[in-house]
């Protein structure tokens, strides 16, 4: 049974189904689209609204221990404020609540500035200094794995190294912007030459993006056990891949143009702080061994997990002439999915003294669950593009086709705690 | 024979062996060592001094049709320099070379205030927003591949795809700082559990490095014969690599924790227009394909070449107790060495819609050239660690110990021009 939301004055934001309670509080940045002059601002959600945080200081007192964070909002400098310690990102947490909370005195001062979310145009949250992506969807490596190589799908560094290679940065896009299908060399057959043309297999990874919050120094690694002061919060993240280009380039040093044409983000970062009531124990099956002690520790044991339910819906060209709505087609849960915890991918990430800093995002590899819709890439779904999936409207996909639009969504949900949701990650393809 | 130099009231710059004589004018960042009160400031090499250009427009009358441009030193936005059009480039240096040349009217005003370069500390010459590392060595992909793959050492796509991967922009550093050795996962033997520990397999390689000045859209890819448009200027790179931990984690995704831990870069960025006069043909050997059309251009043919020379000292720790000079170990030459033009490493890099900024970086990949004595790691000097090179003390290395200083130079020579060096990329190993 949920548990009662604590409450706010923002009435949408008490409705049991929403993304955005009270305990919530996901930071974003957006402009008001109708307002000629309107600049950048940051925010966070809250119901179907967002609440501005730039400029608030001129309509509220800030307590004077939080001025200096607040200062960041103001100044546009989301990942100035991402760097800021826990103990005073609570403090503005708390202090937000407050404001928004049913009992808030601010009310009156407040209703005139909240602005409803289909009244924005979102941006990225931050700055993305360096993008990451692992691999940690250890039924998704096997998957992919087994296409490949059917003999020895995981490769052995697999249980031992939570494997990732760099992306980037520049081509990471907000939801709601369209993506090009991308060219590039392909080929037909062995001993042939290649081809450049449009991408034929052009795919979504299912993954969640782990924002980081406090940076290390370079050369200097970061503890298991203190990994999650390192992290900020989270989104969902859609990482793009054409798989053809993928198959010809990838040999030796790993995929390059196959992914770096696009990767979506949700525009909330969910804080690590709205997460924590649906931490559960991170448990690893008996056939694996403990890592490594550089990645062992009690406490990730313990409390290491997230319970965070994902979602695909796909809608086509054609549903959306028929006005049909987008489809669900697979569900998948992260802790499920993933070998890794967060706190270790961290951890392995600085093992080596290479620094991490705020704003940078790590994708968490491919979630796909155990069972056959759980799957989180059209690769896996139709087994290589031989098995097309069929659609409700007689449709049929092996990889995406333009004009379709892929939507992904993610929420926590638990006995006893009020719901709280990620919003969506939702891109449409274009020729 | 060496065309005379158009000389400087600098009168470092009018030496023959000088890297920055008035014809190369290359650009950094660097602030004042022993003034507690000095800011960063954006410079040109010139002879052993800097020219600051930052606040130089509170001495010198800039020209209307410049302050835009030169506003960008002053406010220390060396990526938004990078950024202005070709033609605008053009005219800021042949001010810049004016207020240099021996018969500058400014040489009053500005001799107070350049500064030696010994007075001073180095940084990154702009932000580095995002890293890319090619593998256009071909001789080196050859030496490796023929390591792991002997029956196979170039992967098919090798003669059609400019090979690259992404790199981590963080971890960049300019020449003067030291490296950790860093730790990380390595297996002894095939079935057994990896250790973790410092790399014993660290190793340098001889890269150049390419700035992007202008950037393209994302999703409007670079046409091969419009791209040099993109290209502002080079630095010399050192792809600091660890072997053990590459050979470990790089299935299947590519190298991550084995080169994320440092990038070193030399401080100045040597312009295209400095590089103008040693362009060369771009001969491809004749068992070679052409490329795909989106890679190849006649314009490439006749002048994608740039003649840059480059070398590789060695310092151990026993050579600096005894006061013994780095030794020269290899010598190597960029066009000789890379499969790939700078142009088409851009266009490939765009094709599939991939948005280029101002700032970022792209490594060329290791640049040995054909014989021995001019590979570019020490991992094909000592065929895998096998053969342990010889110093002249009696002194042998199979890998960089503790206390070892790499030093890379490179410069450009041609009968007829004003010999124009990068300086060096100087990096001590600690422990």
């Amino acid at each position: 049974m949920n548990q009662q939301t604590i409450g706010s004055w923002v009435s949408s934001a008490n409705m049991e189904s929403c993304d955005f309670p009270i305990e919530n509080l996901p930071y974003g940045c957006f402009h008001a689209v109708q307002d000629p002059l309107a600049s950048k601002k940051i925010g966070v959600a809250i119901g179907s609204h967002i609440l501005p945080l730039t400029d608030l200081s001129k309509l509220i007192e800030i307590p004077l221990h939080l001025k200096n964070s607040f200062q960041h909002f103001d100044d546009l400098k989301m990942n100035e404020f991402m760097a800021i310690s826990n103990h005073e990102q609570v403090l503005c947490r708390e202090f937000i609540k407050d404001l928004l909370s049913i009992n808030s005195k601010n009310q009156a001062i407040l209703e005139p500035i909240i602005i409803h979310q289909s009244e924005v145009k979102m941006h990225l949250p931050c700055e993305i200094p360096d993008f990451t992506d692992f691999y940690a969807g250890i039924y998704h490596a096997t998957n992919v794995g087994s296409m490949l190589r059917p003999e020895q799908p995981l490769a052995p560094n697999y249980q031992w190294i939570p494997v990732g290679y760099h992306g980037r940065s520049s081509s990471i896009i907000p939801s709601g912007v369209n993506i090009k299908r991308p060219i590039g060399q392909t080929r037909a057959s062995e001993g042939k030459p290649p081809y450049f043309q449009p991408t034929r297999r052009l795919d979504y990874e299912l993954e969640l993006g782990v924002f980081i919050g406090k940076s290390n120094e370079q050369g200097v690694p970061i503890l298991v056990d203190e990994a999650e002061e390192h992290f900020f919060g989270m989104c969902i993240l859609n990482d793009w891949s054409a798989r053809d280009i993928q198959a010809w380039e990838a040999v030796p040093l790993g995929p390059f143009l196959a992914k770096n044409f696009a990767t979506s983000i949700s525009p909330w970062i969910v804080t690590r702080h709205a997460l924590e009531p649906f931490r559960k124990a991170w448990l690893r099956a008996d056939n694996f061994p403990q890592p490594l002690s550089y990645l062992n520790s009690k406490n990730n044991e313990l409390f290491g997990g997230i319970e965070i339910h994902l979602e695909i819906y796909l809608q086509t060209a054609l549903m959306k002439e028929k006005q049909l709505p987008a489809e669900r087609i697979v569900t998948s849960e992260f802790s499920k999915a993933a070998y890794w915890s967060i706190a270790q991918l961290i951890t392995h990430h600085a093992s080596n003294g290479c620094n991490l800093n705020a704003g940078d995002l790590m994708g968490t590899g491919t979630l796909s669950g155990p069972m056959e819709q759980e799957v989180g890439s059209l690769l896996e779904l139709t087994r290589g593009g031989k098995e097309p999936i069929e659609l409700g409207q007689g449709e049929k996909r092996s990889f995406l086709e333009n004009g379709d639009t892929v939507i992904f969504k993610a929420y926590c949900k638990k006995d006893g705690q009020v719901r709280i949701g990620f919003g969506e990650c939702r891109t449409t393809i274009v020729g």
